[in-house]
């Protein structure tokens, strides 16, 4: 299992999770229990329809402490003046000229802006979406891979999604030596050095010229973008098959 | 971006959305309203408080279609009788002698299961969790991670959160060779059966459920969607590997 989980996460304290214009305060409460739930802590509100509201407090059970410190602002731009990325979330195809993320690519690339400083993440209201005055306001837009005949989640839902994965890259980045940014990329090149080792010693390159042929096996394997419970996978696979007596004229 | 994301995803249909004992109808609603945005749809109530009520209507909002066909019964052993595996969840860190697998290990796999037969994915009340009884008839536990300063996720935001990663695992499996000018599904086929008979005589399936280790290599690689040229290529690796003798201590 992951280890460190009650790990400061000073990177995590850096993420900033921004609801503009909730109408229901039951909302805010169960955001912030979502936010609790995977580390997160700290709520900024913009032109909330009503808080403070008891039925935030009871939503939010034993996250009160964030609706306690949560801040309220009139305008984004309040919270995102000094952030050094932006990112808006929606469960909606939007037609927009943003850099699109996946939630799952959103949790590593939060961490690495992170280090460099605050970061917000921003929601829109529970009819409309984030409007087009916030959305000129994000840098990058994430888009939950909701099911077409039901696109939105519940506001609480999708915050908990988005948290859930910034604890996850959060929990990863933990428990591996390696950087956060480019993570993904240099475990790759790990994996293939050591195919390339074993493809060496079995003698595959004899009569290629070694650097093409690792070449075409870099092109054709990086196309998988093998995460790295994957790579961990077969690095095992290798060991495998380097430790196994031969087996001439198998196969 | 993922293709074919309306797909029909036959195994989804298999897999069942348990709820035991679940105390506020409103939940259940919003539970039905999470599945529906992960393209999951069958829903099974065992001894909920009160069910039908307004208050899962409201709170479903599209996903009432969910609602209307969810079957109530007294006992979960009247959902699991047939089916081929049974998941529980829990955000507890519970002392059970049980497989225990993550959110996101538990995608791919409840999508190789439900290849198989039903699968139910069981969710205990909002204040005690899964009970022992409930427990007693579960294959595998499921944790998610949440953070020790406040484990409980409200019940909604963990059916979320589970069918998100089914919802991931079923949209990547779908993003296989289908769509590019990959080589038939033959030929991919035919090498995985010779890299899966390369591990069973290098021993790697020996701690191991060999369908279930073979269904991990299958959906990693065939995202590459390799075309025949690439698969000789990797039919000479496995041939070249085979052939070398032992490597043991390296790589």
């Amino acid at each position: 299992m992951l280890a460190n989980d009650r790990s400061s996460s000073p990177m995590l304290t850096k993420v900033r999770v921004v609801l503009c214009d909730t109408q229901e305060p039951g909302n805010i409460g169960a955001a912030a229990r979502a936010m609790k739930t995977m580390g997160l802590g700290r709520l900024h509100l913009v032109r909330p329809r009503q808080f403070p509201h008891g039925e935030a407090w009871r939503l939010a059970v034993s996250a009160g402490d964030l609706l306690d410190a949560a801040r309220v602002h009139q305008h984004l731009a309040d919270v995102t003046a000094d952030c050094h990325t932006v990112f808006g979330i929606s469960a909606r195809q939007r037609r927009v000229p943003l850099p699109l993320l996946s939630p799952r690519q959103l949790g590593p690339q939060v961490l690495a802006c992170a280090a460099a400083g605050p970061v917000a993440l921003v929601f829109g209201g529970e009819e409309a979406g984030l409007d087009n005055s916030d959305m000129a306001r994000c840098d990058t837009l994430v888009s939950i891979p909701s099911h077409p005949d039901c696109r939105s989640l519940n506001l609480a839902a999708a915050v908990q999604l988005i948290c859930y994965e910034l604890r996850l890259a959060q929990l990863e980045s933990g428990t591996s030596g390696l950087a956060r940014t480019g993570a993904p990329r240099q475990a790759f090149e790990g994996w293939l050095a050591a195919l390339d080792a074993a493809l060496a010693d079995s003698g595959y390159y004899q009569n290629k010229n070694r650097e093409l042929a690792l070449e075409a096996l870099r092109r054709s394997l990086q196309r998988a973008a093998f995460d790295r419970a994957e790579l961990q996978m077969l690095h095992g696979v290798l060991r495998a098959l380097r430790a196994a007596p031969p087996a001439a004229g198998k196969n």
